[in-house]
């Protein structure tokens, strides 16, 4: 029968305990929320979800065709332009999604007979497009510029190094000046997914690339989302004009995808413009993360010092981390858990967000669950 | 210099006269609209927008997460619930667009081992599936079922037959009933995708494999998006629950990406609702093409016959389809243009599509214009 392979396979999950199974949450979740990526709490922020109903009203309820056809608006513009000076670039280009712009900048970045040296801990939207990618790719150990150098010296001609600036598993960041340095050495563009960093790091949350000098240069490029720190749908990548110009003109995810929905846009454009007005809260993200983390080590567990808002807790097996997040969310706190296969390294973690908007009680309260229900 | 070869790449686009820019649209444009996807004329309806405006201060700005951790809201599962009982499917699961949807379906359908079937005439969306896929993929021409047939028979073991159910460069019909038999024949799958079909084709718009079918068969998966008939953004898988489940478990474009906006799963839902009140929209989307199909041929003009609500020009030569375009555009009148790389067989053509809402003095303005500035 069709498709009766797939039943095998379900049996094997069942057996190793990996069904991963869909969980609706209500409008008004009794849960204290450390599982989301609303790294700033902006997600249900009024200037945000007016800015998306208001958007929809102006402008449809979709875009109605793809970017190059009918489906750039004016808000489209303005959101680019907004996006780009705000993280220091001369230009932006807004996706659907995240994974839709890492596809669209590696596919673009990397033409037939080019590198890729890629660092082990990159998210799967870039593996994707280093799949995807007419080049050759080379994958380097996890956050290792000696390794990147040497891959940069075994191949002459067009290259890129294409790497996450903050790791989504264990919320570590990459060397990214040392990758900058290796870069130039031999003449290879930079290419790095922000998606975590933006909101978070670098002065008012700019991001990772301002936070290490790098933003605006003509040999980095810069994806990010809008559904993370900006509370909203979709992603960008930021650069030089030229780049952008060629995007426009050649990657695939960009051309013949559906422009981003109208009310996504505004939301993210209302989203940018209050953290513009309120800096402090790209600060009080990382502040909030750090915090977690003492506690969490002071009370003996073993979790990741925090480079920006995601704090890694390890649990010692799939079914413990779990029965963990499991006892965590009857004790009313939502975490996330990561396992195999989503986790590279096949270490089960919880992870935790640390949203700017959580308060002291909230964070007192977050520990005291996760301490008590640890396997 | 990084990126350098970038420019040599412009160059030759400049002189080959195919440079695409992007025209940002304003809110209220004075054109007439025949160049958007937007076939039932939903994404500006008051119940649609409102439906957005209305999930976005219920639910949030954004998803704020990726579906198996937060981003699975109620209004996700009511989406996904109404799609697939509208469709007459088992079960629907919802991704933040059609490519990602596709991406998913035929990765997930596709693993080591199997062979893929591919229409020479799929969206890049499907291509860029099967060459993510772990499958090998055979192409064979465009809509020939024998094609199908013969590939399947060269093959032992697991298979997908994989194809647009309305190509999206000539508007024409996939014979999915042809397909399906050779699937069946050698108890291959078959996925196809209905971006061009819900909302047109079928009783009251449930899509080309309801109108063949197929709908609900345990060995049929179709794909449809959210950002053509339903005015919205974001794609859906619909299939046996079996097959959902396997993709929530595997599917990296699903597991891996943030949730669909909740205003575009609003705005969605909405449009579903209108449609299944209003059935009579999806006839008029077909009707409002033959007639502009016609008319077009009566006035001496190449135009493929339409099997949805898609309308084929043809121009003779890339840049007279730009400037036939842009002709028309000055006319007041928007109509697409499509032209190498995009088109498959290098052929140019203005696009025309055929919405339910277009009045007859509209179509009788479009074919004016198309005919009056023909190159």
């Amino acid at each position: 029968m069709a498709f009766g392979w797939i039943d095998e396979q379900a049996e094997l999950r069942r057996r190793a305990g990996l069904v991963r199974t869909l969980r609706p949450r209500p409008a008004e979740s009794p849960l204290l929320d450390l599982a989301s990526n609303d790294y700033l709490g902006l997600a249900r922020h009024s200037e945000v979800t007016e800015g998306a109903a208001r958007a929809s009203r102006t402008w449809g309820g979709g875009a109605t065709g793809s970017r190059l056809v009918t489906g750039t608006t004016e808000l489209h513009s303005e959101l680019e332009r907004e996006l780009a000076d705000f993280c220091g670039f001369e230009a932006a280009l807004v996706l659907s999604s995240g994974y839709a712009a890492n596809l669209a900048a590696v596919t673009a970045l990397a033409p037939h007979g080019s590198l890729i040296v890629s660092d082990a801990g990159n998210h799967a939207s870039l593996i994707d497009g280093c799949r995807l990618a007419r080049g050759t790719t080379q994958v380097v150990p996890h956050s290792e510029p000696e390794a990147v150098r040497k891959a940069l010296h075994t191949h002459e001609g067009t290259a890129v190094v294409v790497s996450d600036t903050v790791f989504s598993v264990d919320g570590d960041e990459a060397p990214l000046a040392e990758y900058a340095e290796a870069c130039r050495e031999r003449g290879a563009g930079l290419l790095v997914d922000d998606a975590h960093g933006l909101g978070v790091l670098g002065d008012g949350g700019r991001g990772a690339a301002r936070a290490a000098g790098l933003a605006g240069a003509d040999d980095v490029v810069v994806t990010v989302t809008l559904s993370k720190s900006l509370g909203s749908q979709g992603g960008a990548v930021l650069g030089p004009a030229r780049v952008i110009e060629h995007l426009v003109n050649t990657a695939r995810t960009f051309i013949f995808d559906t422009g981003l929905a109208p009310a996504s846009a505004g939301a993210a454009l209302a989203a940018l413009r209050l953290l513009r007005r309120e800096p402090e809260r790209a600060a009080r993200a990382g502040a909030v993360a750090r915090e977690l983390h003492a506690r969490l080590t002071a009370s003996g567990l073993e979790a990741v010092r925090p480079d920006a808002a995601v704090v890694s807790v390890r649990a010692p097996s799939p079914e413990k981390a779990v029965r963990w997040a499991a006892e965590c969310r009857a004790a009313g706190l939502a975490v996330g858990c990561f396992r195999p296969p989503s986790v590279p390294d096949g270490i089960s973690r919880l992870r935790l967000t640390a949203r700017a908007d959580l308060s002291e009680a909230e964070i007192e309260r977050a520990v005291r669950v996760i301490g008590e229900t640890r396997p």
